[in-house]
């Protein structure tokens, strides 16, 4: 049986194709995650030829699971396919605004979720991309994603050829607030994060990139401030232009 | 066995209380959901208290279940406790921004979406809020959160009382693509949604909202153009409060 205890993120796939009644049958049972007044605001583009992924890969900063993978899911936003039923109703949708984004994003990743845990269960093994909000407007180009539909995941899927291990995660008194926020003392912190930065490949990580800190790997390195400025600054430009925002 | 194909949003709660021991070890499975750079960015507040859920209520336009349910969760995208450590380890972060608004609900999802379907196995009930962005500034002096800290979803949770019904959803073709987006046409928009529209309870609903399609009443009554731009506003807004957005 699954235990989502022993979860592990998957980066190699074996050759052995993914059927297509699986894949299916998994889309399928995970449509039954809620919805927002049922409207079901996703969509998911399924890549499975080499061409397309060659044409993914960039968007992904080249990380070699999507060429790899048997397949890739990009998980959508979607209030075009809403709005076009709208309009054959004789009903004036106003969907073009940001709440309306964040109920279409909100409903594709619970979906996504879903899915994902649905695959695991079969035994597939699943990579989450976060690049997919990176270079949003290259998957909307590639996948000719039209007016109010914005990708907001990404999986690579296939069947494990790795034994992954599984990872950390904080206390679960990090995480969890008792009816009101806590603010985090110094002390709750240093209890906090004291095992993640103990581990001896987080010790590796801090050396091999010449930090004091294993935050500083991550403020410095790998998730830098003028980055995620640069890169705030496009989104809200793409979501300009998948009609999204004014 | 827990059977997804038959899951039903459950609004009403038995007096039986839920274990602290199985609610926290639920939250706790969850936590094994992928999390960008295994940086955990989000937070659950636990409302148990008659009080704070009278006070939370509003924010959810007061809708029983929400003072009904023994449990209501109110899952948060969390940069705080990040910028906390990083300040803390001689770090400097630059989470203040909507692409790290955007990663941390993405997280919040995930994880909130991962214990939504453990807590259903588990033979648990639970309705999503999506009311939770309508209202967030509500939410936030309700639950005291600081800044970088903003609520996506509410749930609220307990042990079923109802046989409710299972809800219809689209045919896979509708929300599936193969390799790039297909638009679709006014044949497809037909096939799609004639399920949904010629059920009874959905032509009732047009009826008593006096209304000529179903389309209508979502664009006429449940989510009208004008209260969408409006909240798209306040959204914008309370992100830019929270430290999201310049």
């Amino acid at each position: 049986m699954y235990d989502i205890t022993k979860r592990r993120t998957i980066r190699k796939y074996s050759d052995k194709k993914i059927d297509d009644r699986l894949l299916h049958s998994l889309l399928q049972r995970a449509e039954q995650t809620q919805t927002m007044g049922n409207l079901q605001l996703y969509s998911v583009v399924v890549n499975r030829t080499p061409e397309m992924k060659a044409k993914l890969a960039p968007a992904h900063f080249y990380q070699p699971m999507v060429e790899q993978a048997p397949v890739v899911l990009t998980f959508c936003a979607d209030y075009n396919r809403c709005t076009k039923w709208c309009l054959e109703r004789k009903a004036t949708p106003g969907y073009d605004n940001f709440l309306s984004f964040l109920n279409a994003a909100t409903d594709a990743l619970l979906f996504c979720q879903t899915f994902c845990h649905l695959a695991e269960e079969e035994g597939l093994g699943l990579c989450f991309l976060g690049t997919t909000i990176y270079n949003a407007q290259q998957i909307i180009d590639a996948l000719q994603l039209p007016r109010l539909v914005m990708p907001v995941a990404t999986i690579t899927l296939g069947w494990p050829d790795e034994d992954a291990p599984v990872s950390d995660r904080l206390p679960l008194e990090a995480i969890v607030h008792e009816e009101t926020y806590t603010p985090y003392t110094t002390e709750a912190i240093n209890a906090y994060y004291s095992i993640k930065e103990s581990l001896e490949e987080n010790k590796h990580f801090v050396e091999i990139n010449n930090k004091e800190t294993l935050a500083q790997v991550f403020t410095d390195c790998r998730y830098k401030a003028e980055d995620c400025r640069a890169i705030s600054q496009q989104l809200v430009e793409v979501l300009k232009k998948q009609g999204f925002l004014y």
